[in-house]
């Protein structure tokens, strides 16, 4: 039992490892597909949501996440001090991992939640506010958000299903990124003034197409740790559905593209890529290996029109995050409904789906509710945008007083 | 019994992550080596090669590699549905592995092959045309030639050794570089009208470092993991042998250069790295330190030799990629001839010298004739080259119509 | 037995590629705080350090590392000729891993401490005498200090401890960076004649925060491996305090530097990310997550002021190696005897503290006498200094004939 327990633990704590290195990620991500004036803004950020992200999940989060298990709502178990008595043994979850590993994946995934926001944002949210938002939302909305299914809530007992966070994490990041931009405005030059969108292209594609590479990667640790053990069959069927799903989607975000716009666009590849990872992430599970393909194309094909849908109604989301981590995240949580368990097209049922759309409808409305208050309360007193010349001239230049970039001529 | 196989499982989907991030690593090394004008392009094409690899395996390419294990061509045990019996058990593999990590592992060699030809005919090969040669050779000529050695084939009977695949991955590979740059042509400006090579010097040498760090990371993973198991005598060498040979491809490549070139040149250095990875590979779990030490210096020499050498013949290959992968994958091949079996030059023998020498003849016709045929015919039909102004003016603007660099000032 | 075994020996391989990793991580973070113009300086340097250092160490560092296990202090165990009896088996290490897996993830370690030096005595440093360092302070100096301690010498009787070495590794480099930074000189242009202190941006800050998350995630195995095997229990509460020092290291150097210079300084979150991880190492294996929160955010305050001091007393340290490395080193060293054994300010000890001091002293004095011999000597032979001239046009003109990014406009 020892060989076994410890395989486990070594698993998990391989998959947190993976699941931290999803925000180097995140960064390359956003700061690729955003202008080099505001690439110091977006790591500041995106770093700043590491670190308190980690010390939020420390005081609070993980037990308001799991409030059945331990008493209190600060400090987990007291910061070791009042360690649950069976915390280290294979008694504490089956022998999947120990209550350290516990925290430490839940804590990595926690972050995450404020990082999508963080890219929809880019280039025009003073960051004061984004810093306090972040607070809230990671600190306090994210774990309550969890406890009603991860941490054996309603959700849980009705049956919902969300094996690693299609709703969970991505729609909970995408429903406070769309209250975020609709209540911020487009960057200026987005729109012309007949309505007419216009690219603002990314400074570095090939930091954004590493950030999506380097998201795959950690993805082997977001879905396969969500296992919660290193059981060889469902971890590896996970990962092969969830590599598949990666696959399709950015075959199936770049053949649709090509037919609809006659271009080869990276990415929307790219983007098709997440788009099938996050598609997949709620069934990874139970899904079969040509599930995820099917699963995958169509959440390639659904992000392109996603993309085009949220342009069309004038909305500006630098990186595509709504499109990938909302719209995607949703059809993924209602494809477990659709597709089944490990049926191929026949263990799908009506029930079930209609199961997943209370659960998606439960996290609309409670992250509407909350980011909209949030982000609300923060422009009536803060703001939330930064001033005309402060966004024109850069955000780095204004907030930061440094360049990403010192030694290169820029346009 | 459990803990073993779990543990076992656990490295091998470990070491298939890591063989998957290599994927980065080629992209960076060869957006690195090549100007910026085309680096949109790369990124494409390694992204969809990626994509295209992994679902081609799952349609085709697993059951023609392994023939005997599994009725039928098509869809890896009908994608799931017909899964073998004991695929999730200890009986599989002999506890090593599940058939989905089989799986996934082997799929992700399987792009490999594609990614090292997607270097050499960098910077003007028409996008359309690569890939359809990725999808013919990484669909069919791959499985095929791994079938021969690795899928329990006549090479496999004769005695042929190859671990990791110097021959079985590099090797095949590097051929097709070798045909592709021979009809392509070299590109404009490389070979002056007195018959003198110019350098056409690499936009970014840290991501082309980088990409070799993070391919010698993956090639803990690659070699690692042809272990087909965590067995800790096995796996703890091969990653020793592995990483002593880079080192000392490192070093032997920068100190030949240095006494050849009289300059402290970088990217020799890094391909030393490479070529003694490669050199490893066909005996990493067959040698002792010190002869991975040789092997590694071995190449390193080499490559620097070749990459000279195929100047010198006006073959223009933008990242070297025919020097690394098929004159040091040649050289590994038969390595394991000369420094024979955990034995510090006492185990090498003719006669398995002979069999490695037939393997890589085998390997050089088949994949001669199947590169040299899809090629020729892309040429002959859709053409293999972009225009002289496309060329010219980047494959990214034509194309793609993008830039990898929007804010930058470029030359 | 065999499944612990394996998987111990699994988890210890994974933090060897982490630690291996962390070069990558040293290399971003080093180019992206200094000048494009030594930017292809800098990776030859740290490519050379991974080469020679691994080599050295099979040669005779592990050997004299660990003097008391096998004869002779070259080869390690005859490289492999002699390898010893138990070495593949549970007996070698308590079933923790192999002989080959020791060797591997120590020989990682050893690398680093001139990797720290690199960063301090960048855009300034002749190549070639800085090789000469290498060779001679990785191969010989770094491991007879080692000895001491891990190798079962004088300090490790005496009760010191330093788990994963804030002292051994990081102070290690650090004493002879500030050696060398203070016999090289501070850069031309560094201190106005006036004594004023004026910033040399660095010239990617995608690089340098790129590198702090590689370095965090290599965290992961130097710490998590220096529990010498993959004990749930140990591993996973060493992951939760390496983690949670460097979260509160990045909030504690944002916070105090934002109250002190009203700015929010990307470089310096990075930094306090990097002391919290330097800090916590000595004793991460020792500490309850609060005692970790402590720790770091402490080592994140005075990363800030060492900054400030060292640039005051007129030393140039470009990317903040001494302050890092050195008194973040010393502070963790310091803070096991302080915050003491798993005990939340219960534990420590006036005696621990006293044996903490001690050891500091010894590694200052032997460090700040070896190096300043090896610095001194080659100063007074081959000069440590490039030309005024050199300096100005940058390092990868002169000494590699090559530039990092050929294609842009730099200014």
């Amino acid at each position: 039992m020892d060989g076994l327990f410890t395989a486990n633990n070594v698993w998990m704590m391989i998959c947190t490892a993976l699941v931290f290195f999803m925000h180097l990620g995140f960064s390359f991500l956003e700061i690729g597909l955003t202008r080099s004036k505001n690439t110091v803004n977006i790591l500041f950020k995106n770093v700043f949501i590491i670190c308190i992200g980690l010390l939020l999940y420390a005081l609070c989060g993980f037990n308001l996440m799991y409030p059945g298990e331990f008493n209190g709502y600060f400090g987990f178990a007291g910061f070791g001090i009042a360690l649950p008595e069976n915390g280290l043994t294979v008694d504490y979850a089956g022998g999947g991992y120990t209550y350290w590993t516990d925290f430490l994946f839940q804590g990595m995934f926690a972050a995450t939640a404020a990082t999508i926001v963080s890219g929809a944002v880019a280039e025009r949210i003073k960051l004061g506010s984004f810093m306090i938002f972040t607070i809230l939302y990671v600190g306090i909305v994210y774990p309550i958000a969890g406890s009603w299914q991860w941490g054996g809530g309603f959700l849980s007992e009705m049956g919902f299903y969300d094996f690693a966070g299609s709703t969970l994490v991505h729609s909970v990041g995408g429903w406070a990124a769309l209250v975020a931009i609709y209540l911020l405005g487009s960057r200026i030059g987005k729109f012309g003034e007949d309505g007419s969108s216009k690219p603002i292209p990314g400074h570095s594609l090939p930091l954004a197409a590493a950030g999506v590479l380097i998201l795959w990667l950690g993805w082997f640790g977001f879905n396969g740790g969500s296992v919660l053990s290193a059981d060889p069959a469902g971890t590896s069927l996970t990962l092969v559905t969830t590599c598949l799903a990666a696959a399709a989607g950015g075959m199936g975000a770049f053949i649709f593209d090509l037919l609809k716009n006659k271009q080869y666009d990276l990415t929307m590849m790219l983007n098709g890529i997440l788009a099938g990872l996050v598609g997949i992430t709620a069934g990874a599970d139970q899904m079969m290996p040509l599930d995820s393909i099917f699963i995958g194309l169509i959440a390639g094909v659904i992000v392109v029109l996603s993309v085009s849908l949220i342009d069309k109604v004038k909305l500006d989301d630098p990186v595509g995050a709504v499109a990938v981590h909302l719209i995607c995240g949703i059809f993924g949580t209602l494809a477990v409904g659709i597709f089944g368990a490990k049926g191929f097209f026949t263990t799908g049922s009506f029930e079930q789906l209609g199961i997943q759309f209370i659960g998606v409808a439960c996290y609309a409305v409670f992250c509407l509710l909350t980011s909209g208050l949030i982000l609300f309360g923060l422009k009536a007193t803060l703001g939330l945008r930064v001033s005309r010349e402060e966004e024109i001239d850069g955000l780095d230049d204004h907030e930061h007083g440094m360049s990403a970039y010192g030694d290169f001529v820029t346009k």
